[in-house]
């Protein structure tokens, strides 16, 4: 993770992309990438995606590449370690939804 | 990032919520909190998005955990190694878009 | 559709909103809301989905709504027709997926 | 709007969509297409959005238009009036946010 967020750091120095790379901006290219991802998946039934063909698969693949791509720039950028705020948050949704009182029900 | 992806699984596990999460929808929840990432910087300028005060940052950094967990679990439920997919698709746009070429500038 | 452009243009002007009003925000601001709508249907199965209870619709309803707003103000900051441009984009699908080959079939 | 609404039914009925047409699958799609109307904006600063050419205009015209006909197509499977919803949560918000209180500031 922290090899890919060095990598990802010289890429955009390479380019002189820092001057886009505002978080404003990277928020918008996260989400413009989950949409992405998202779009392969909009006219399958549930089932279906649970069994994607390789060639389905190889491009969510990418699409998920880019998703962690954004992700580990906007963060790097504001300065947040994203694997202790995953952490962090995970302990927060274990509290907020103990496994006894949610169990096999879907939220909301 | 290994760590986590089990603490996820088992975070899952004892809630029973596979059922829940078919990658359609697990993708889709993926873009909800790419989403509810965004809702903070839209009325904010560029200037102000590279400026957070504490309050504000605390907010961000729950939202980037959140993005990561579904991100993460999605990558699992359909056995694709994440940080390789990151690392392939990052190769794959280095060679899209040549330092030389694209130098400063935003892309489209 | 027209009052109700009229409608919005004073709310915003009432508001002195016009300097936050970029297209750029707007466009957050309606994928903000697309995913509120969205957030509402993500652990629902297709089926769930078609038979929202009345507190679950009038939720949706409202979401709807909030689409509509921002994507009225954003048409309108831009100076676009937005019922035109519906109208022409209607028909270059029609042209695009003709119906005797994609009838009964998911695109892509 | 309405016989915008009676096109959209006609097209999808031709094409035999109800199917693919749950209210889920149509916010995943309505969801994509905000985030595509998005991605003309995401490198642009807001004042560049401000002065789109006419070739950027014109395509950001085909995503207002297609996320409209998303908009309608969900409304009407959903038995929903979408310009009274408008209506409606236009009123709600302008009880939210009242003209003195707000003025000038960007929310949150």
């Amino acid at each position: 993770m922290d090899a890919l967020k060095k990598r990802i750091r010289t890429f955009a120095d390479d380019r002189d992309w820092h001057q886009f790379h505002s978080p404003k901006n990277l928020a918008m290219a996260l989400a413009v990438e989950a949409a992405e991802l998202l779009e392969h998946f909009q006219w399958l039934t549930e089932e279906q995606s649970r069994e994607l063909d390789p060639e389905q698969l190889a491009k969510v693949r990418n699409e998920l590449g880019d998703v962690l791509i954004y992700l580990i720039r906007l963060s790097d950028v504001l300065g947040v370690d994203l694997l202790e705020a995953a952490a962090d948050k995970l302990e927060m949704n274990a509290e907020k939804y103990p496994a006894d009182k949610v169990k096999g029900k879907a939220l909301k």
